[in-house]
């Protein structure tokens, strides 16, 4: 089993986290399941938290990530904008991009490393 | 007032956290304070915490990132070896260069952000 590298990135606007590793992950979910609440049960968190977090994002962009469509043909979905596209995708590639260039310092932090990793105590 | 990016790096280690931001401001403080207990208290942490912390650390590497000296001329004093500060070394460049290579995107996603950042609410 080798060890794993995980990047967290956050951007901070001000007082507020405008994106960070949940934000993400509650924005793909709000892609996938097309509403904030079906998004938020998938995460385990409220819809009062999600739609805190949806409205925190948005208000640190110059156009919002997510929008709500007030009834309609599909009574009032929930759907990411191509602004909210571009940020889980740009997110993703910081991500991407961060490991490759780390990666001859994670090399040399491998090889301090133990070949196992030590077993769970109690 | 420009938004800030930061990076946070996490080692896994089969189910140990051999190294992240908390273990990184640990080694960093007992490299200053010369002590676990010292450190601890900067950090607001209990020794006990803060050892536990340390001992992870430890039993993830090859050799050990922090030794104490039992007794001796100064009484028990508590150092970094050089793997530990290698370590330290190390993960700041990792984060140096992560931020480095994501500039582009980065850049990217301040243009979407607004130019000043939203008010606080109450």
């Amino acid at each position: 089993m080798s060890p794993r590298y995980q990047f967290r990135l956050r951007v901070y606007h001000g007082e507020h986290i405008a994106l960070g590793p949940g934000k993400i992950a509650l924005l793909d979910a709000i892609a996938r399941a097309g509403s904030i609440s079906a998004a938020a049960r998938e995460l385990g968190m409220s819809y009062r938290r999600a739609w805190l977090l949806v409205d925190e994002t948005n208000r640190c962009l110059r156009e919002p990530a997510v929008v709500t469509a007030a009834g309609g043909a599909h009574g009032g979905g929930t759907a990411l904008t191509p602004v909210g596209e571009a940020l889980i995708a740009r997110y993703r590639a910081i991500e991407a991009a961060a490991l490759a260039a780390a990666q001859d310092e994670i090399d040399a932090i491998n090889r301090l490393l133990t070949p196992q990793p030590p077993s769970v105590q109690g």
